[in-house]
């Protein structure tokens, strides 16, 4: 019983995940239904008898979850069948030739040679991306017709049905997924670099709120959370986040403490993009995506921000150090490291946003020019001699952080670049004026108040006011405002 | 013609990289030719009739590369296809009780719902993993039966024989797959974790050869590449890199220096040790590998290697820097960073070898040890100050390959003890001692000599001379000599 809860449960989660995979589901269902009952009427039957069985094999294998996978599957079936038809029947003729006791021999070489060299082709590189499947079937029908040729003679007749009947199944395939809420891979592929930049852009913009504190309060750890939530308002996802604040149900907040982590992912979604754009190729134009859209770039453009992800799982494991660095120069380094991860974050951001909207990044060059700008600032404060008094040790994790940091602007530079490219290459637009204020900074104007959360060493009390957001400006003074009353002792 | 030509030579490149590959091929071709063949014989043929071609349809599909992944679809085909059987037959035999015009109405709807939910537990990832073959033979075999069923009559003969050919047609995939040059899931999983973990040591050993040398030499980029190939002959590798380091062949130095890039191909090898630990869960006991290999600690094994190599990763793009540190302090830093870097790539090689020997690793602590040392020695000297008069941002990229190094190690400990759990559950044999030499020292007696090579800014001639490799001690005074000869404005 408590089995089968658990199965509930797990399906509603994976429902919940993706509401797609539901009406896919129930997509194929409906394919298969109306495939099955073609062969219960009986002028059809009479035609193609027992032969109908391949229009369901076929909607059951080719049908996939996007158009781009169910279109290359039934054109790389609908392919192979019809080359792999022909050649049989040209084996079968070949081998007929030969007298009754050659037959048997020679139809079993050409099976031979043929399945050995097209299972070897398999392995290539660019055959296995794109035509795997082919092959397959390319196999299977070409042993299935020399064979059973050899069995039944009317084997042009048995061809063309065999054929016919794929070309039915795989049709209705194609047509459904098409127009019946379709799933486009290249849109999937396009949504997922732009949540992956916004992941990236998260944890920049995180990073930049802890720094905005961890100078005032000295507990870093147990406040960094809660002042990411602020960033979160900040960066357009505030609702979602906030609500729960209140609630002591540290499940809760341990759960939304890994949504942080999520950068994670960005790690290890080469396989996915390839795969992606391998579909987007067959897709033809939909939406704001022609048929030759640029799927190269965009693996190029994810190879990057790749790249960037590497250097911030890095980064992270630094940020969770407790550094020793004195308040003093902690209080003077703290303006350009927060307008570096603040800029870039940004930046990401920005581009995240363009690339959603399919329009041309506009204000990002700013965004990376400031960051620049800061990390001049930064070099110049390092260089005017304020860490001459810092013991070597402390100093390691600092200045790792900030070189990661820096690596991480040079990498937003290249991404932006990659931006572009696939901007002039895809025909984005230019980005339409909005009145002033952006979609995302509404959220922020949320104010986000927190009980008293207890700490491992002491607890606090913070209330942090978020009063409008306004600090889309290069921030030099902004106007958050953070009161903290350190109960040291109590509760 | 150059099409041709061109395709002539992918097809060699590919059968090179892999061998196995090729003798897959002729298995494949070898066992459809096989299964074909029984479909000529009359008796058999008069038994199966046209169903027959089941099994040339399951060798197709089910023939794998590897004995597990060959074992698992089988498996799944088979007991997919007996209760699909079953169920289909039961389908059937409850719309034949509702009259006629309500039976296919009634089959319809069974084929629907049972498409729909199985489409759906398909996107369960546990299921996806392991299982989502055996639900698409499921759907297929399902409809196939209930549908055609309506027409037949004798729908348990016609599932009988269903069943029958698939299971002739998976037996004899495993059989040969098993017992005809076995390419096991398992044994390249662990062949996997060990190369990734010598492409990782490769990396350090080439870090702790560049060390050695460029506080005496000034140019570090040109000349890198060839130290590196010293410490190829160091690590064992020597014969293959060395045979060409006289030619002036670019190309082949290129191709060469790529080599040492290796370490990348660690950074996504997520999915590839991923679909291994799955097939190699369906292989049975083979050379050293139980039934139950704890193939999941393969997995948490592969993670933290994984791990390691995003540090390497983010430390090769600081070693490419030009570091402006004066030589005095370079010269100060170098002995505790050859040693961290020697012993912790001496403890990587020392893993991958007893990973591949399955031997508990033994000698490994020690190194792991010295790493440490080295680190605290490393510290000290930062500690007493020598850092004082350089100046903050030439610290950065320094201190940054420092603690990116340190982290290194930490991981590398990490490593040992993920190993040593791995060697207790899979009860790895201790370690046999062997006489004096270890098999990789013989080739650390080649002599490497270079030819003046063109570089960026000036040449030189360098020769290395690489007497008895027996620099495994912890090489506080290694034997290594070196001469170098700078031409200035010469050749």
């Amino acid at each position: 019983m408590e089995k089968v809860r658990e199965i509930v449960r797990e399906g509603r989660r994976v429902a919940k995940e993706d509401p797609r995979r539901v009406v896919h589901s129930f997509k194929v269902g409906l394919v298969l239904a109306l495939v099955s009952s073609f062969y219960y009427y009986q002028p059809l039957y009479d035609s193609f008898g027992v032969n109908a069985m391949w229009a369901v094999m076929t909607v059951v294998v080719v049908f996939e979850f996007s158009v781009g996978a169910t279109l290359g599957k039934g054109l790389n079936r609908v392919a192979a069948t019809l080359f792999a038809g022909g050649l049989g029947i040209g084996a079968h003729h070949l081998a007929s030739m030969s007298g009754a006791t050659g037959e048997p021999i020679l139809l079993a070489i050409f099976v031979f040679v043929q399945a050995a060299l097209s299972t070897f082709v398999r392995f290539f590189p660019r055959v296995k991306a794109r035509y795997d499947y082919s092959l397959l079937i390319f196999i299977l029908t070409f042993a299935l017709i020399s064979v059973s040729g050899f069995r039944e003679e009317q084997v042009l007749m048995l061809t063309h049905k065999r054929i016919s009947t794929v070309i039915i199944g795989g049709l209705s395939c194609v047509l459904i997924s098409i127009f019946v809420c379709p799933v486009w891979a290249g849109q999937d592929l396009h949504s997922l670099l732009a949540s992956n930049l916004e992941k990236l852009s998260f944890f920049l913009l995180g990073i930049y709120i802890s720094l905005s504190s961890c100078f005032i309060i000295s507990d870093l750890k147990c406040i960094t959370f809660f002042l990411r939530l602020v960033c979160l308002s900040l960066a357009g996802f505030g609702d979602k986040y906030c609500e729960a604040v209140g609630n002591d149900d540290t499940k809760e907040v341990d759960k939304r403490k890994n949504d942080f982590d999520n950068y994670k992912s960005v790690l290890n979604s080469k396989s996915n993009e390839e795969s992606l754009a391998n579909f987007a190729k067959w897709e033809p134009g939909h939406g704001q995506f022609r048929f030759r859209h640029p799927w190269k770039q965009y693996l190029a453009l994810g190879e990057l921000i790749r790249q960037c992800a590497y250097r911030i799982h890095a980064l992270n494991s630094y940020l969770n150090d407790d550094t020793k660095v004195s308040i003093d120069i902690k209080k003077k380094l703290r303006e350009p490291l927060r307008r570096m991860s603040l800029e870039s974050g940004k930046a990401m951001k920005e581009m995240s946003m363009s690339l959603k909207n399919m329009t041309k990044p506009s204000s990002c060059e700013l965004h990376v020019q400031n960051a620049r700008s800061a990390c001049k600032s930064l070099t110049n404060l390092l260089n005017s001699g304020i860490l001459k008094e810092v013991e070597p040790l402390e100093l390691i994790s600092l200045l790792t952080a900030i070189s990661l940091l820096i690596d991480i602007i040079n990498l937003t530079e290249k991404i932006l670049e990659s931006l572009h490219e696939l901007a002039s290459a895809a025909k984005f637009k230019n980005k339409i004026e909005r009145p002033n204020l952006l979609p995302e900074k509404t959220s922020a104007k949320s104010i986000v108040s927190v009980r008293p959360i207890k700490c491992h060493d002491d607890d606090h009390v913070i209330t942090i006011i978020e009063d409008d957001g306004n600090d889309d400006d290069t921030s030099k003074n902004d106007s958050r405002k953070m009161k903290e009353v350190s109960n040291h002792g109590e509760t």
